[in-house]
């Protein structure tokens, strides 16, 4: 299976044309587009919404990562296995949490590069041929890649208390794992206090609390009503404990 | 086939997530996303909704169908065999105007839990899992569910006298079956009223009125212009005739 | 493969609808959804876009390619095999600069009706049951459809000096191919003037700039802003060089 990840919006020509790629080379390989609107521009936010999502990922997966506003600049190439499912995507920290959280970690830079390559589109250029060829079952070193030791990012928290995604019901999530919090942990964001529920029908109407959502993160939401909306739950706001 | 009929947007990791559980278990069945901006929290609108586009769904599909804004609360998880088709999903009315419509109905209760089960998330936990299942050639009995007499609603209208979606052109979609209509039907809402005509080429620029859409509403449209905008035919606002 | 080039933006249930035609007939051929946001009810604007991302399209596809305002009045339906891709479509010049671009071009009226057929879907009732047969690897006679002429717009330009898209990341295309410009053209829009760069990593923060996009035209950006938010870069808005 080769899992799409990406800020590219869900209109637009970039995921179609990336699928193309990918469906010349294997055509009944299934394609899944997990995320299409990542944090515009920003890989930071990005990567522990990726980590967050990864336990659903089978293994053996390939996953394309592209959150990349360096795309032209100097940063590498990169494809990363952890736990059994290999990420391909530019080096800019989107895999650090992941890396983190996982047993067994190992790293190749992209060596390969294609005849033509745009100055504004590594995932389709670079990066799709690369997953085809690894969701094909070739090996890393035989796809273009050499060993590395992953880069990492020391100074990056476990977890991110920031709001990192708008959901499309107004939800707001946090970077923050509920594991990591306690069933009193209160919420802080711009002044407002939010106290942790189950799940909305545990909350009276308008009224706003944190829960530990689907992909297992502490998400501010307001029953019947927008958290998103709200200035201090805004992408990229900080979150106290 | 499987088929998705949800109000999750489509952005969000929700469609991504289901599909991922179905594609592990399916690799290469058809999963087509049919509809992803049912109207959100409104099982009622989605259900006429759901009702009009169905013909166009091949038999022996599985529709997974979720608009469920009572999840984590009481309501039963649903399968329902509707003239072919098996539709999964909860009982909270989503089913009621295809099973008034249909020739030959059974139901049946979903029985089995997953070991793991969000708060918020059953279509991915629960719903998806079972249409996986069905979509393999289970029977629903061989899958985790139970017969049981198919839930009704019996105080809901045959037609929905509503706007129930607004589509990309910006239109508005009732819940009333042109079919149900005469060609000299006037439609009313919020004082305004609107003819009958075949088709957009039918009508001068800037000009609103009804006609019968591809999905067999009536459905209200300017010529040139957006009948979404108009207060008057904001989502839910009535319609009389 | 089958490719999707419409404006039928990326929610909404006519993509879906599209895609059930082609599963029940083809349930294992790759579907590609290229575009779904072509500019709306502007077959011009978007026969730019078409030819430019055409090169992508692997040879032996069939594009289902509907931006269709005149749906339901006079327009042929057509299609037109251009360098080894069959494109199935209505003769609006959705294929104009397409057809002046390639080496080899035949096109054939579909005569072919379906039963049952909507005033306003003729891409579910018509067109993609045609791109359907042709992808199953019958010849446009035996799917129905009769050789002709290919129509043409003599009176359109090879490119269009226009704003004809806005990305996600809120650029601007243009409907120029860089190749025809000089590393030193100026474009102009209402008043400002673009100059060339490589990339975004190439040009300060908000700046504005022109670059060759990733589908080879010339694309209006500003870094780490918005050009689509200008209103001299308004959909449709005139470009000078």
């Amino acid at each position: 299976m080769i899992v799409f990840f990406t800020d590219f919006g869900a209109q637009g020509p970039y995921l179609g044309q990336m699928e193309m790629v990918i469906r010349r080379a294997l055509p009944t390989e299934p394609v899944v587009n997990l995320l299409a609107d990542a944090p515009r521009f920003d890989p930071k936010s990005s990567a522990y919404l990726l980590a967050a999502l990864s336990p659903g990922i089978p293994r053996q997966s390939v996953v394309l990562a592209v959150v990349d506003p360096g795309v032209g600049g100097e940063r590498l190439p990169l494809v990363v296995e952890a736990d059994g499912v290999l990420f391909v995507g530019p080096d800019n920290g989107l895999f650090e949490p992941l890396i983190r959280r996982s047993g067994s970690i190992r790293a190749w830079e992209i060596v390969w590069r294609p005849e033509r390559m745009s100055a504004s589109f590594h995932g389709r250029d670079l990066f799709a041929p690369i997953a085809a060829r690894l969701a094909a079952g070739l090996g890393p070193e035989d796809a273009g890649c050499r060993t590395m030791e992953a880069p990492r990012r020391p100074d990056w928290p476990d977890d991110l208390a920031a709001i990192i995604y708008h959901d499309h019901y107004g939800n707001a999530w946090t970077g923050l794992r509920a594991a990591i919090l306690g069933e009193t942990t209160v919420l802080r964001a711009g002044g407002h206090d939010f106290h942790r529920a189950r799940t909305f029908s545990d909350v009276p109407p308008g009224k706003g609390f944190w829960y530990e959502n689907s992909a297992g993160l502490a998400e501010i939401a307001v029953n019947g009503g927008s958290a998103a909306r709200l200035p201090s739950l805004a992408l990229g706001a900080c979150v106290t404990k």
